[in-house]
């Protein structure tokens, strides 16, 4: 794999697909007939759930690593993160053969601590504040050498997380819509590009809860603002955006939909008891703007990415 | 389909197959490297909670009302059950055309009310003991002239159950070992007729919950013996066996391992986590029964059939 400099290219998507393809799984697209009927509408669920790691994040985590230089390889890859993305950099590391450096707040979930650790990366832990996780990161990469893999802000993140909707795409015939979750934009853009890229008469939309509505606000101003909170019970979209994604975001994203917490709970509620799948908040998200706004969508045949799937069992929000 | 009236042949199976075909859905075998992991197991999954009504009941229900005469069909069909055999009769009468009288205990949760009445079934209901559900069922069948479907003593039901096991065996090369969660039996014995009947040289054993264990005992003392207490987590394991399965068990099945409640709640959260599925705790009986006696499994390749997947998310067990 190569470094992806600029807003990444059919070409780029293409060829990262096709090397990152031994280190995920194609994960399968999903319908549930009594979710087609409560809603009138034809819906394709892309199961990121049962991706690797239980997200779609290994995608670009995976596409990222490839592409270090030798030199980089040697030093290994590092990142700051409670969740998703830390698992993704430790097992890409792992199946590359690099180090991998990860810096987490004192106050991760042990699952996640222990999942971590499990793919056999160092984990370094720092007080629970944006600002403690960068300057000790920092201190992580100038003592290791390694190189920060930065979550969503990043081209090759952004082109391994545009493989989910090419898949999708690729999988699934005739789809009308594609929705996404909106977080720190990478899935989000990735998905904006592949949808123009591989299914260019489609529309983009994406979904944002409301209490973390930065991208929303951002798209209506053309400009970045930024959250004033992270209280919302989908925890893989607490983050701002990046100006990648962003940029990304604003150029290719149709419209964006922001959604209530009782919106998004009950919208995971019915996909877990009507499709029998675990997903985390942050993934019903697109489905909870889909049931909040179904007039919009009626007759169409809509495809949603699923994100993921890690979830604290004994911290529903139902 | 034609009414099978001794131990279902090979044939019947077969037969049955082909034609609950267009009714039911060829549910995927799913694995898990997370779980082969932990396990030291090669475990092969058989996901009926993914199948119509969330169970593998609609196999049997299917079998049993294809069977009717013409006469029959045109009185209906009629049982009484709190669960999902109450969904799988009603819905094969509605893909039938014919009519279904379900009765229902008054505690019935309101959803599964709510979906067998969407199924087009008339809902009678009782007090809840199977006193008042058998003499129930006996004045509705007296009053329509509809025919009886037994929820698992009725070898069409157990010829249509088979079937899961017939697509497992199928779909997956060199199983060692086949598991099935035992309540009436219906599944069990239908899983150890389509063993033998389709991978003669393997294995068959039964999973059951400690607390409602009139099976372990009946298989251990070669005769029936019942419960005293229907107090499991396994809302689906707590009925007694029938004659007609007890009498397939004892000749076809070769273990039965019991499993305590904590092991239950164990096992299905470890489906959730790792799997991403979301799995009702009898499903979760058989995988509860490995992991207590992993060393018996270590090294081979098992299939488990996991039963159903309608849970009260409201009233999880962990």
């Amino acid at each position: 794999m190569h470094k992806v400099h600029t807003v990444p290219q059919r070409s780029d998507i293409e060829h990262a697909h096709a090397v990152i393809k031994p280190y995920i799984h194609r994960t399968p697209v999903l319908s549930s007939q009594s979710i087609n009927k409560i809603t009138g509408i034809e819906l394709f669920f892309k199961c990121e759930n049962f991706q690797k790691i239980g997200a779609f994040k290994i995608r670009g985590g995976t596409c990222a690593a490839l592409a270090l230089s030798d030199e980089e390889k040697q030093n290994g890859i590092a990142t700051h993160s409670s969740g998703n993305h830390a698992q993704a950099v430790a097992l890409s590391a792992q199946r590359l053969g690099l180090k991998a450096y990860i810096v987490m707040p004192s106050n991760a979930p042990p699952v996640k601590i222990a999942a971590t650790k499990g793919y056999g990366a160092e984990v370094t832990f720092c007080d629970p504040t944006l600002e403690a996780r960068e300057s000790t990161l920092a201190q992580v990469v100038a003592r290791t050498g390694a190189t920060e893999i930065h979550p969503y802000n990043n081209y090759n993140i952004i082109t391994g997380a545009a493989t989910a909707a090419k898949e999708l795409i690729e999988d699934t015939e005739g789809l009308d819509i594609i929705l996404a979750p909106i977080g720190g934009g990478g899935l989000m853009s990735g998905t904006a590009l592949s949808t123009r890229y591989f299914l260019p008469g489609a529309e983009v939309i994406g979904a944002e809860p409301e209490n973390v509505d930065d991208a929303f606000r951002s798209f209506k101003a053309g400009a970045m603002l930024y959250n004033t909170t992270t209280d919302t019970i989908a925890d893989g979209l607490r983050t701002n955006l990046g100006e990648k994604t962003f940029d990304i975001i604003l150029r290719y994203v149709d419209d964006i939909i922001t959604v209530s917490e009782k919106e998004i709970a009950e919208a995971m509620r019915l996909l877990w008891e009507r499709m029998k799948i675990v997903v985390e908040p942050s993934s019903a998200v697109p489905f909870a703007a889909v049931l909040k706004s179904k007039d919009r969508f009626t007759g169409k045949r809509i495809g949603i990415i699923l994100s993921g799937g890690n979830v604290n069992l004994n911290d529903l929000p139902f």
